[in-house]
Order: C-alpha cells, then structure tokens, then sequence
C-alpha cells in the first residue's frame, strides 16, 4: 500500500510539501521501550534544511510532536502518532510549477496518475516527506536497541561526483561522519567534496553520489525467504528514497566480473561463532543475515532543480522553458545519510519483530 | 510475509528441491482473463533444466498442472493453484550437505533461522523455487496484456564476467534473445559468452554476469509513492531472485558520476503524447512511470556451488572441506531471463491492479 | 494488524483518551473526490459527548483538522490525516483506576497484554478511540456516493433494554432517526426508551440494547469469497466497536429456528433486475451483495462503568471495591449509531475499491 | 484479500467443488512444530461426506497429501501445501444448474461479480471450499498446542431448528460430542436431533441451528485492539463459514436485555491469577482475552438446496422452476462442527504469532 512499509512494525507517513505538516503513525511498535521526544528530534536535526552552508538554506525547524502511543518516556504498545507543523512557506516561488512540469521531476506523473497535484513545492513528491521516515527510524532504532543492544547502523556519503571515500566499511566511524558537513567517512575527502558541491551550485547545478550503509552486530537469522530476503526488503526500503537509482548489496555489480572461485566466502570458526573469511556476500546468505557486516552502497542522481534554463512542456501540452527557483540542495547526499539509516532501522526491526513471531527467538 | 508476493495480485509459492513437487497459489486474478496450459508451460521450458549444453544437464520434465481457479480456458476470479512434480531426485549427491555448510550457499542461515533444514538440494533456497515464480509470472502476463494488449517485456544477458553485449535496450529483440542459448542479444556475443561459460564449467569454476530487463510501452501511471514505488517494488522483486546482488534503474549508478545538467531528461511533446528527449530516469519518475521504456540492470554472482575444494565449517562447528556434487549451472544467467521478465510481469501486474482500485483507470 | 482496517482503503487509528488527540491516517484513498472540513465534522458532531441529556455530559468539541491529502476541497489520491484535540482533561477523576481494574473494562487485560496501560480515562479502550473511525468513516462515504450515487447507510437504534423499535428496516427514515436523541426509527419509541435511560443513570445503573444497520442500494457483486465475504467483514467491521457482543445478518439467529422451505428467498424478475421476494439472507448471498438491502443487527452491552460499589482487585492482586467516577454514558447506543454508520461506509468503501481493482466495475 | 486469511499464520485456499482438487498454502509456521499426515487427516475425517446416516451420502475419501514444509514430521518453518484430490465427480446432476440460479446460493451473485462461474456442485462456493480450512487448522492446533500445551477448544451443535442442547459449555466434553453422529453435547438431544434431521431430509427439506465454541485455557493477552480485538477476528473467522448468519460472543444479544449491574463481572483472587465469577465477558474484555473460557454461539440457516420445487430465474433473466438434485446436507450442522473448531485454532494461531512479535511472550 503506497504510504504505509513494513509488516509488523508499520508505519504509515502522510503530509504535502507546502500543507499543514507532515508525519507518521506507527502500528505495531513493542511496548515498553524507552523512547522520548529527543530520541526523535536529534535525527530529525540530521536531516533538517539549513544545517550547513552546502545544503538548502530554507528554514524549517522540524520541531517533532509526540501525539500518542508514549506515557511517561515509554511506549504503550498502541499507535505512535508524530506530527511535524511545515512553517516557512513560501509557495510563490512555486507558482511556475503549478502548469509546468520540471524535468526529471514527479510533477508530470502525479498528474497523469492522479489527475490532480499538490504542486507547491512538490507536494508529496516533496524530499520534505522524509521526515516521516526518519521520525519512525528514530523509534525503530530505540525498539532494536532495547531489544538487541549491539546492533549498529552507520551510513555516510562514499562518493560525490567523481570524489571517491577511500574508507572502507569496516572502518567507518560515526563521529567521523557526524563531524563533517558532508558526512563523509574522512576529513579530507570531506573538504574536496564540499567544494565540489559548492562549486556545482554557484553554476546552478547539482551533483549525483553514492551513499554507502554498513549494519554491525546484525542478529543471525533476519530475512525471510522466498520474497523477503533481507537484501530485497532492503532494496524496496532504499529504492523509496528519493532520488535513488541504484542498488547493491557485498559485492554488487563487481560480482558480475567474478569467477565463484574468487567470490565465495569461505566459513570459520572463531572461537563459537561460525564467520566468514571474506565478506562478498554482504551479510546475507540465501536472503537471511549471517552475522557478519550488512553492507550496502546506493547511488542518488543529482538533484533534479536546476537554477538553469531548461526546455520542457507544460500541462496544455506546450512546450516551454524553465528556470529553476527556490531553495534547493546542489547534492542531496549529506541530508540522505539519516534517511538511508532510518529505512535501514524500520526494516531490520520489522524482520526482529517478524522473527520473534516465528521463532520466538 | 516470507512466501507471499504483491497485494492485490498476490502469489505464495511454496515446495522444496526434493520434496513432492514445488508450485503457487495465486489469489486476486482477475475473472476472464484467456489462460491455457501452455502459456504457463512454454515459460517454464525457458526455466526447465537440460536445455542446451551449458546449463545443468539435470533431467526435470517441469510439466505444470492447473488446479484450480480456471475453467474453459477463462479465469475464473477465484484463486488458481499451479503445481510441478518433482521428478528428478538423487539426493545422494546432497549428502554431504546434510552436515556441512556449503560456502556461499543458504545452508548455514537456514540452521541458524529455522533450527531445521530441508538439506537435499538445498531444499528451500534451491533455484527450483523460481518455478513458481516464473508459472505465476506467466498468468501475471496474460493478465496485463488483456487489458493493456501492448505491453512487452524482454529480458537479456548483457554481460558474463567480462564479456558485454553490445546492443542497448531500444533495439533488443526477443527473438534474438530466444534464438541463442545464453539468451544475450547479439549472435556473435553469444557464442563467445556460451564458450566462457564452457570453460568455467570444465574448470569446475562458475561466471557471474548482469541481465537486463526492459518493459516497453508500459502504461503512464504506475507506482505507488511513496513507499511503493514502482521502481522500490521492482527492487524488491529483482533482489529477491537467487544470487541477486545488485539493482539498477535508468541512469543507475552512472548518475553518481553526472551533473544534473548531463542528466535531467527533457520533456517534448510526440504529437499528443508528453515524451522525454532521453531516458535516463528509466521510465520512472517520482516512483511512477512515464511512459518510456523502463530499464533495469541486475547483478548476479557467480553460483555458489563449486566442483572445487574449498574449506568450510559443518554443523558440528568442525572446520571441513567440502568439493561441489550434482549438477549446476556453472552460469545461472541463461535461465535467469524467464524469472526476470516473471517477476517484472507480477510487479506490473500488482500496479496495474492497484491503479485500477484507486482510479478506475 | 492492529489499528489498521481495510486492505485498500486503508485506515490507521491513534490516540489515547486524556493524550494529546486522537486521530486516523487514511492511505489508498481515490484522488479527486470532494471532500470538505464540514463533511467530516458533521458526523463528528453526531457521535461528540454533551449532544443531549441522555449522553454522558462531558464538554469536547472534537473539531477535526484535516493535515495532508486534500487540496482545494478535492483528495490528492496521498494519505488523508485527520487530527482532533484532546480539551476536556479531568484525568483527576480517574486517579483510582490507575491501580484499580474497572469490573467488565480493558484495564486488567491491557494491563496483562501490553505491561503497560494509559490508566487515564481508559486510554486506547476509550470510546474516544471511536473518533478517528468516525472520521474515516465520513471520507469512506464520500468515495462510496462519488462512485455509486444511490449508496445509502442508515443506523439506528433499534431496542434499549426491554423497549424495541417496531420499525421495519425498509421502512426505517434517516431524517426520523435524527430527530430524536435516542436516534431510534420511531418517535414515541423514542421518549420510553430515553426515558429508561434517564432512570437508569439516575440509579447509577447502565442499559444495553439492539443497534440495527441497513445498506441500501448497495451495488451487486460487493464481498469477496473466501475468507472476506461481506458479512464476514462487516462482523469484523461491527464486533470491534467498544461494547458490541453480537452481530447478525438477514435472518441472523431466527434462521436457527426455520426450515429451508420456509428461510429460502425465491428469485424474480422486476424489469431487467434479478430480485428475491424475501430477504432473509440480508442482502448477500454467498458472501457477495445482491442488490436488495444489507440488513444487520448489533448487540451493545451495558456500559460498564457504573455508580455503584462494585468489588474487584487491583493491579497488586488485593480484592478491592471500585465505585465509577467520571462522566459516562448510561447507554452507548445513541452514540454508537454514527460509529455503526462509519464502520458500514469503511467496509464498503474497501470492497467498492477491491471489486474495482478486480473487474474495473 | 479474498481467498487469504491471516496475517502472521496466513492461509491461503484454493480449489472448486468439482474441479481437480482443493486444498490451502500455510506462509509463516513456525519451525520444528510435530505435525504427521495423520494430525490432518483425522480432522478431515471429521468434516467427510458420507460419516453418517444424517450428512450427505457423496463418497469422498478426501485424502490429503503434505506437498512441502514438512520433514520428518517437523515443520520447516517454510510454507507448507496441502492438498486433497476430488474424486466423486456427478457432474450431470448439476447440469441444471449452469443456467439457473439456486434460490438463497451463491450462483447468481458469483455470476454478477465475476461474470464467469464454475457452476458444477457450486464451485468454489461448495461446502467442499472448507477442506483448506479444516487442514489449515490442523496445523494452527498443532502450533497452538506446542507453544501452549494447555490450549482446548470444543465445538458441538447446540441447537437444530426447535430443539436445544442443555449443556452449559463449561460441561461439554469433546468425548461426548465426538460419540454422537450430529455432534451435541448429550446423547439424548443428539437422538432427538438427529431425528429432526432425518424427518427434514425425507420431506426434502432442510433445518437451520446453532453451533457453539468455547476456547479453554487460553493464554491471557491475546486480541489486538482496535479493530482486531479478538471477537472481531473470531467473527471474521466464523461469519466467513458457508451458511453462518450470526455471531455472539459471551453475553451475545442477551445482553441487551440487561442493566450494567446485572451484566459487570466482579474480578476475585484465585491464588495468584485474577479471574471473574461471572462469565458474560466471554473471555474477552477490551478485545483482549482474560484467561476465562471465551464462549461463542453461531447462527447457521438451513440448508439452501432443497428437493421441493421452487420458483426461481435463469442466466437469461426467465423466470423458472427449479428442483435440487445432487445429494446435500438436510442440516450442515454436523459437519460444521469441525469448520468452526478449525476457524478458531486458526485466528487463536495468528494472535499468538502476534503477540509473540510484539512483547516475545
């Protein structure tokens, strides 16, 4: 169903661009978990507009209220209401788009879909419904935490443009990533990639990426065969972002040039625990976590508004021209990183919960 | 859930590799819609084992029986249960994987999820479960070109190991594809991709390589944002196929390298019809399509089962070797297309119907 | 799951009783179909407290606010959220049940399932819960009377304790209905069964009684065999309103009593419509619609909370007595009936939508 | 989703009354549950044609066959396929009915929704449809009853047109029920009904009745408020049986006819674990289960098809006359017994998979 993902945590986000707010009722969350406002605020902060000079300036403060579902800093097990209020409106900069339709935008297929738009700002089609996603994030990482303390989701920006990371996933620290603006794995390659994007905007343009997500300390055994292995449930949950266009779980497309010889990994003991020597296979074998790294790489087109003239048509079906207005981020990547953690957090809570119903585990 | 696929044309498949038989039960076809048995059966001999020579040489007949939910040739708008008796068993061949742990394989995650596993032939997790995917598939196309008599969908090998078709989407055609047996779409790449897969094989090594899928003439307004878009439920679909390690949609990860000048896609009108200069949205765009083709690439790895030795652990926790047994393919590629262009026709199937619901379209 | 009802006009219900506000989430709903404010709030109005002197005295205004998914009066085919303040707080005269279980309530059951209870005005239990089914229940009839004009769903109380309505479903006349506080299909019914109702609250005491529904003009071939046949989601629909303890259709329990010869409905022809002479089976037939009126009937219990000393135990296992504090109503009946009517309009709004899905109807 | 029910123990149905076969797909077992053929059987060997003088004289041996999921006598946790070939086809009996509609059937609606019908012996609207949920519920019992070895539940006819069982639920014993041919809780109503029964079917005519249920033993906490409290989905569950028009739980209709004071029951103390001494809950308060007895009654009409002549219309919109053949129930009520029992170990089942997934009980 559209706006609702996930089985059993389930959660359901609703809210237009430029309407009253937006937000996200969650079904089925446990009770008795820990979690308070701040839990929430602090990512909704990391994905906030105007939190550096290379992402959008606008102004939003993001500011997440609780409406139901928590009494006294725990959840009751019913409903979890959040709600976001949209403050700084400014839908007169949109008001080309409500005839025109921007290249490589939503704007043309809401209306051949739908037959009606919410145009002002992109409406649903809006980055600004994310927040829904990173608010429910936030409560099924307290509900994963409470349940298995150890796991750990780090995602940061591994490319911008042609501006590689050369960290590798194992080695990927989060206060890293948090201490720089464009949340990349390494100081340097954050400065570089930060002029880049700079440099993109002052031309009007925008730059695509990569964004990579490890998942530590993963419970064995999450995924469920035949249709929702781990690595398809998080392809659909990734593949939902905005501005997404690729996906690859270990060895990804590098698989395709490999001989098996060279691609299996092979099992040992280490000490109890079974692991493998290798890690192409990403931390999924036949769709189910194998207790090693979940590592995952998405690639984002560059951002669709362009501060340049563009040809295009128009919804009487003339042709026309277009120049971008508004605010807008040159590279969506830095603003992704929470997004892409908080669709990691909803599906591996939801395959736990899927996993306790069958197992009892 | 695990074994269930789509929402409104919605599949569950079920069987194991050496158990009775495998098959699916699909609930929410439409009534009327003209299905035989051979429509179902002429996908599954693209599917079946013993092809051509460069496929296992396994002997599986794969004759599907309808059960249910058609009569005279008609659907009947009850649900319609598909089965394949299972003929071709030599579990001796598995009985080393009764204990030990295959590298790469499903094994290990099986024991460590479930507590239980099928082992003869990998039971579950063995390839012969796409059977149920590719019957369903087959009345998921009949569906769809009933009511939209002019889609297509073809799908190819376009890459083994470093061997690369040539010939990009737009000119594919499926009788080339069906003409040579890896099922590429260039004769001459053909040959060279079926002689590198000959040679891994006799090596007792396996290839991995990529297939492409393109669904033409789609109808505009498919896919459900924001969490079902069409390209996240075309994710989840694709990376659910054995041995599926990437996905990739339009412009991919390509975009990563791009400016949005390089890649927005300009709209201009064909006549009536709203159209983009390029493509490299894919046909998709906001999650629903446009009305251009709709291009994937998928990454598969090499098979897993090798007649090599390679060190392993069992059940025991033992570190062991192990050397494949049976018969595999030494490529899954080839007899991956069907169950591509299946799970492609079950996705758009499930949007069509949806669309319909919410629109009446 | 849980706090979602429906497959494709989907609706998630939150919010505790002495919370911040209750509210609904509605995901799947079709695009331009008029909607205003005051369509909502008028059902509101019908099911608010303090509407007559029979009904508990409380003073909450319920006014909805409508928070994404529609634009200019029309729906955006994007979720609908529909929010209500919570005002009238005296959650001081719940102070006992925090500890104490109210004899015939959820607060011991809640307190064994979740571990954890919004103890104030019964939190999730609260018939306050019953304002966001209300809420979706008045966009659910939108649709329904956008896509079937003729569509009709009438509830109305139909006995309270010894005193039945002789009103006769056929017969019965919306406008008469809410004519009276009781909402019962008969005027001097009525003032004897709002007459009941006062003496029984003045004794502390409650009633119970007999809601009745009918569905008239309903299209042909609604309900979907097997398992979602109409009435079987209608029962599901009705028994999960607070209180209500039976339900039947057609014939219901006196077809228990009757022969076939004498419980069979012959068909005829009136014009170019197939129509039965009688209608004991209600409307459905095989659990699919056949155009004559969908007859049902609900059984309401007493309200539980009552004045009187009642002896029960608390949450440290003492036995204890209780006596209800609070305003309630002596009879939920009144109040139920928009809620029956909300829940008739969500059902078939869900089988419109899936018949639609499945024929194109 | 029609021929689907359940969310975490999901089943899904296949098969017409004279079609190849029938049978159902279990998604979501749990692994390592003991389940043999024969725990199957033995539960379809209560619903065959043919067990008494007082059912229909049809011959179906109704032999299932595990198709997947199972090994050894365990669940594998991965779905498993039952299904039951058709054997005794007279399908001329039925030939009058291709075009002529049964009165108080499902032939007419089933034409009017789908437009196409599997008119032999009812097609998927036969009786023969509750194999899948008899066999399904086999399974449910086995889940229930590993998880929570103390888990009962006991259907028996209570009633059959004019004559009642005396017997108070908490008395019923399976022994008895099981020694009767009609299935009632005493032997000396069981002759009388059984009588009744007989004297219906020489007349050619059929009699309605009453089935109870009760659930011992059932763990507290299980039912998901709001709209799946657990009497909605046990009236989803058995108002989806052919033949049901009523459903109440507890108290039922009786309660309308009483004060809060007569209705409330008292909690007390019995050593550690609170209980009510008085029943009218049914088992269930707040939609969640108490740990007392849950009680319900079904209202089943009689038997549609009738050796009388009836007035009735064809698929040409004439008015005709029409006589059953074939060879039916008098009163379906025996054999429903088992349907019912099947249908609660089914909803129990899923409640428990739930709760497991939201607290790990």
């Amino acid at each position: 169903m559209s706006s609702t993902f996930g089985t059993h945590f389930r959660i359901t986000t609703w809210g237009e661009s430029h309407g009253t707010g937006v937000g996200v009722v969650i079904d089925g969350c446990p009770p008795r978990i820990p979690l308070t406002r701040e839990m929430i605020q602090q990512e909704l902060n990391r994905r906030r507009p105007g939190q550096s000079d290379i992402v959008t300036p606008r102004k939003e403060e993001d500011a997440v209220e609780i409406l139901s579902g928590v009494l006294d800093d725990l959840t009751l097990g019913t409903p979890i209401a959040l709600s976001v209020r949209n403050k700084d409106h400014r839908s007169s900069a949109y008001d080309e788009m409500q005839h025109t339709y921007r290249p490589s935008h939503a704007d043309y297929c809401y209306d051949a879909k739908y037959g009606i738009r919410a145009w002002a700002g992109g409406g649903r089609a809006s980055a600004r419904e994310t927040i829904g996603r990173v608010a429910a994030g936030a409560v099924a990482r307290a509900v994963v935490q409470a349940l298995f303390p150890g796991v750990e989701i780090i995602s940061w920006v591994e490319q911008v443009h042609g501006i590689a990371c050369p960290v590798p996933p194992e080695e990927v620290s989060a206060a890293v990533v948090e201490s720089n603006i464009v949340r990349t794995a390494d100081g340097n390659t954050a400065e570089r990639m930060a002029a880049a994007i700079r440099e993109a905007r002052s031309s009007g343009d925008s730059l695509g990426g990569v964004v990579a997500c490890t998942i530590r300390h993963c419970p064995v055994g999450l995924g469920d065969p035949v249709f929702d292995k781990l690595e398809a449930t998080l392809a659909h949950a990734m593949m939902s972002i905005p501005a997404c266009k690729g996906f690859e779980v270990g060895s990804g497309f590098a698989a395709a040039q490999l001989r098996g010889s060279e691609h299996n990994d092979s099992y040992y003991m280490e000490g109890e625990r079974v692991r493998t020597r290798t890690n192409r296979s990403g931390g999924i074998q036949g769709g189910i976590s194998n207790g090693e790294a979940i590592n995952m790489r998405l690639a984002f087109k560059p951002t669709a508004t362009l501060m340049l003239a563009q040809p295009t048509v128009n919804d009487r079906h003339q042709e026309v021209e277009l120049r971008g207005k508004g605010r807008h981020d040159a590279c969506v990547l830095p603003r992704a990183v929470p997004v892409v953690e908080a669709m990691a957090w909803l599906t591996i809570c939801d395959h736990l919960l899927h996993q306790r119903a069958l197992t009892g585990c």
